[in-house]
């Protein structure tokens, strides 16, 4: 097994068959047979969806998908009766980090697609209550269907699972887009199948759960993002109104040394309340001569510049509110731009109840419209075979800092082959550096290099004191190495934490470097 | 002992006094005697302020004031090995909630006054690096020492320790006003003497600590907020940039109902991102005929009537930002006060780096400078003697429900011959109600009818699905037994977490409601 503190990547402990057979069976009469999914019917759908072929670790046994809280509850139960682990996914479709697929051979994937059901769309204190099942799409078009007055925060994809995306720390782009913190009130089914509500959700009949985050007492709603605690049922997420008008586009540099002040300045009008919501920012790296010359299969800067914005720098803004509020934004952020020899600043604005129709497509994001062009467009370029691993530590919100990490990722990139795009997330005091590794995932070796490749990048950006908001199911444990202060004491917290919450085990062994039976 | 899921009150569970004594000679020892407190010796300032004479429960042993983090592990060790249990306060200036008082007789108070160093100020990406016993006032005075252009949230009284506030789950009025959610990145001590970060500072050398909440894997800094899971011995804290200019002031309502549209269109400011910060709406009941019939001492609803702002309802705002933005926001403010008839504005404004002495006192609060006024005033009415206790129940956010939450105050206050203010801090989604309950410390028939009013008050609340955000030390375990969603499930995952972080039970025991050795 592995060493956490030391950052090793676990093995697979061989898991008895008798055991995934007998749990496969039981769960088959209680929970119907069509809530079981197994090799050959279906089980694709939660292997890391660019492991390669022949892949032989994180493979899942067979996965299963409860169609209610109770469901839920039977699953843990005969999971623990029968001794096996279950690995909970709500869509799985945090491809870039290895989807629905398992840190331990065996797992039993626990998927909640069939719980998507929106229990309650509140416009007047924006916010939604939500199962794991319900993507960004689907909350996107019930919005539409009653015309409700408020506006989401959508991610690069809009197939994934609203809670999903919230309780893996994602990130979407709007003014609410730090998802995580996006989430009010969650109701958790524990390993021993107890159920419970958090913040104000822990009085019965609150009507106030899903609209103040705290209660009396400390709130654990952070101990189920990122963990393997629990398994979250249904939750409050936080929408806001929809503004009387917007207006979103891009700055535009062509000067490497630009990102300097391109920074500061977003770093300033951020703090200052004038830019809202996570601005986000391109590199376009200047052609170098040779520089595709090891490219195999397409997979060349040439191309990968097909689908990369114009300008050596590129951010995407937006600016959302009342007229009068977008307009004063609008004077302030002109004026700074100014202030950038040779920048450009585009801004297209729309009323807020603008129809889907009318948005231009590039502007779907910042509008709150989940879409899958990102994909389409690589898709395109790159073809059906196309996979992908992030690369996404957390950066000092400086210009240097950008600059720093993108030579890294050009570097560590180059030297296996590798291209992709960069970018920043601006998310307030910090950035998120946010780097695609694209390869063909038909080749078992491109797959390999692109593991080896990431797992190089945390490494490097650990020199720096820096690592992963996320990463890849096969670097979880990588990642989580990198949290040394003190010998690694949070992890010994975390350890406490598991085994007190689930003596047994069961839940998703290995989720973010947590694993049972690991307390001192 | 008590039974946390019935709500009964915590009786205090004899201590032997010689293992008290061997603690404190230990501590003294290795301490030095100068961090010891006792009875005749400064021990009264960690009493509840307001228990009256002869009171017998919530009695500290003795205090104890560490210097450093290693004399705090160092209490920690000597605590265990004697068998006494200590009551972790930062400056204990929560006065309406007990103070530094601890749940359980006998309880060491392990004080944090001492550990007061302002560690970092990092005007660039607006955020702070303290320690526990850093009060308002401090980091004011020091903000101004180096003319560093950022702004603070303050609350009603600047004597506190900034992160005790903010641990409770403390409100300020300014932007970045839930001060619990200012908080970035904590240093604690476990109850075994292990030291964490956690965050980006579980990274050994980040320079991220501070500015980026989140780390890899589950955030832990809001599981010692309102708990007693560590002893938090540092912490980051977000400051907003000083604004260009600010506006501040009042909308004053004279008619009962009036809180109504007020509270609506409040309501819609802020989620449209006009309004910032918390408001804070005071009610003034009209005056009954025979209303001061039963009042003693002075603590009279016409004395009251002196200290509370003109109007039936008086809502106290601020705007911050750009000058341009401030004047936006002023404009669509002023248009939405129109619409309520009657409704008057008025507003001051003021450039942002104005001094403190050019800001007139009424405005201290929303320009963020620490003070005393409101103490002051109640005092030179109520006099010297002048208790409070604090009934604070999270409610809808709506005009109903705070004309409903008024009424229960004045009913239940009036039959325990009680007064005191009646206010509503703004939260976003959600209200919460404050009302100070107002007595004669120096009578201890005063202080219990304040307790059982205060009691029954939340009784009352529970009857809406509502209960406290923070509470009184003598009513921890009734607030706590409110939670009653499925049998008082998130309770007993507390209480495993307690034993799993502290077996020994030496942490706060009873702090809001959680006791060790409760685990199922």
């Amino acid at each position: 097994m592995t060493n956490q503190a030391g950052g090793q990547l676990a093995e697979s402990p061989a898991l008895d068959p008798r055991r995934l057979a007998a749990a496969r069976e039981r769960l088959a009469r209680e929970l119907g047979a069509d809530a079981i999914l197994e090799t050959g019917s279906g089980l694709h759908e939660f292997h890391d969806p660019f492991e390669g072929p022949g892949a032989t670790s994180h493979q899942p046994g067979f996965a299963v998908q409860p169609a209610s809280v109770e469901q839920v509850q039977a699953t843990l139960r005969i999971a623990a009766e029968a001794g096996v682990h279950v690995w909970t996914s709500s869509m799985g479709r945090n491809f870039g980090y290895g989807g629905a697929a398992p840190a331990v051979n065996g797992g039993v994937v626990l998927n909640l697609r069939r719980m998507n059901r929106i229990l309650d769309i509140d416009a007047d204190n924006g916010c939604a209550l939500i199962e794991p099942g319900v993507t960004f799409f689907q909350l996107y078009e019930a919005l539409r269907a009653q015309d409700a007055p408020l506006m989401m925060s959508v991610p690069d994809l809009g197939w994934g699972s609203m809670i999903g995306n919230a309780l893996e720390h994602g990130y979407g782009y709007n003014v609410l887009g730090d998802h995580g913190s996006s989430l009010c009130g969650l109701e958790v089914v524990m390993a021993d199948g107890t159920l419970i509500r958090t913040g104000q959700g822990a009085i019965a009949g609150s009507e106030l759960w899903t609209r103040h985050k705290r209660g009396f007492g400390p709130a654990l709603d952070d101990l189920f993002k990122q963990s393997n605690f629990g398994v979250v049922t249904k939750a409050g997420y936080w929408l806001m109104p929809r503004p009387e008008e917007f207006a979103t586009g891009t700055i535009r540099c062509e000067g490497e040394a630009d990102i300097v002040p391109l920074v500061a300045m977003l770093r300033r009008l951020m703090l200052d309340g004038v830019l809202q919501g996570i601005p986000m920012i391109v590199g376009t790296p200047p052609e170098r001569e040779g520089e595709d010359a090891d490219a195999a299969g397409g997979f060349s800067m040439a191309n990968l510049r097909q689908v990369l914005r114009p300008g050596r720098w590129n951010a995407r803004i937006g600016l959302y509110g009342p007229a009068a509020m977008v307009a004063a934004r609008r004077a302030i952020l002109t004026a700074a731009v100014a202030e950038i020899p040779g920048a450009e600043l585009e801004l297209r604005t729309y009323p807020g109840d603008v129809a889907p129709e009318a948005v231009e497509p590039r502007d779907f994001i910042s509008a709150g419209i989940p879409n899958m062009l990102l994909q389409d467009r690589l898709k395109g370029v790159f073809g059906p075979g196309l996979g992908h691993m992030d690369f996404s530590p957390v950066l000092p919100f400086t210009g240097e800092a950008a600059l720093r990490a993108e030579a890294l990722v050009r570097e560590v990139l180059g030297k296996h082959g590798l291209i992709g795009p960069f970018g920043l997330l601006l998310t307030g005091r910090s950035m998120v550096s946010a780097s695609m590794i694209l390869f063909d995932a038909t080749d078992s070796a491109r797959v390999a290099a692109a593991r080896a490749a990431v797992r190089e990048l945390y490494d490097r950006a650990a020199e720096w004191g820096c690592t992963g908001y996320r990463a890849h199911v096969s670097l979880v444990d990588h990642v989580a190495g990198k949290l040394d202060f003190n010998d690694h004491a949070l992890h010994k917290v975390y350890a406490r934490i598991k085994d007190a919450l689930d003596p047994a085990g069961i839940l998703s062994p290995g989720n973010h470097g947590i694993w049972p039976g690991r307390a001192a």
